[in-house]
């Protein structure tokens, strides 16, 4: 299902609620960030090794999967009232972080860009 | 461009750099949750109605669709890294919402799931 | 009860339960987020008016002070576990914030330090 | 300082730049929720060790200082707003605490407390 047939499906499910008096753009940036933090909760005191296991427990599985879900459907419903469309902007905004993080000065580092070329802090790779 | 190519363009960029190594399950959801704040900073000390105005200005408005980009980058590298099917979560729990949310109680309420059947909280439609 | 005296039975709570091998600064900054949140999600598709009348709900009022404490109580928590004293750290901060915002030029404006002086944008007040 | 002095520095803070008018409870508790995740940045792609590390660097150790201290000071500014004394929430809140993660069944594990119970994960203890 491509992303403007869930745009579309999305559309009808808050039309259907009288719903789009409460979807302000404000309101919908705070409910997804309230889905990011759930998706976050579900890293809490684990360390890399129990998030792979929670991989293989079913039920945790899919509790991860409905929190990428929820995050998708709010970005899609943000996406859709501001008029952007969702997929040009991901295409462009990589091509800006291939510009910001460069191969050669990038490679095997974590650091933001703007510490890219501090001389102070060598690179970690 | 649909997400499956979008991924694929990821994992490139992602391994050209030699960034596997930094894309544990754990920190590409603390990256996501980044970005979905920096997405809610642009909402700041602001009321609804200049939230609208923001998308008048080019400037705020190509902040806000990098935001939207930045979290559905992550958030497919996140689905890419757990296995997950991210088109077919979100269609699975928008039937979930429908169950959880039946037009006839949530119909202009925007009260949670589990307040819908409350007797001492009048709906507000 | 001063925070001296907060930091000290925290202590003895975590150490009671041997929580302290959970206790890493990145857990307990984590956790503090999640705290956070969970206040955000108060204000869930509520405006201005409808956050004060939660106000006047006893079982409302007492979950926003029940979040306020939770993000307290990680606070020192981390603020402990990282050697910083918070009550100096906050009046220091109070006076960067005094040079970064001064009165002549922050005087009834929301934009942002860096934005201040910006001609382009017309103070609010 | 004790907390009530430096709310009252604070409010003249907030005063003498005619602020109030923007601190809606919802603006502050949207505010923190930017400051937290301001000090969750300072955790990105970095694992326990480096996490450490940062503390010995005195220009990273002043941000995690200054990030705490944002925390704190929009606490204080929501719990002045609200009517609410936090030291006190946080006292009773550690009395919950204590009730919800007995010690004969918290010890040494790190699960929810709806899940401590739970007979199919035994703890990690």
């Amino acid at each position: 299902m491509p992303l403007a047939e869930l745009t579309e499906a999305l559309r009808r499910f808050r039309d259907e609620r009288n719903w789009a008096q409460f979807h302000t753009l404000r309101n919908l940036i705070v409910s997804l960030n309230l889905e990011a933090s759930e998706m976050l909760e579900l890293t809490q005191w684990k360390n890399d090794a129990e998030m792979l296991a929670l991989l293989d427990e079913p039920a945790r599985r899919e509790a991860l999967a409905d929190e990428c879900a929820d995050v998708l459907l709010y970005l899609l419903l943000i996406a859709d009232t501001a008029g952007i469309d969702l997929a040009t902007a991901a295409r462009e905004k990589l091509g800006k972080n291939a510009e910001k993080y460069p191969v050669d000065k990038a490679w095997g580092s974590s650091r933001k860009y703007t510490e890219l070329s501090d001389p102070d802090t060598p690179n970690r790779a």
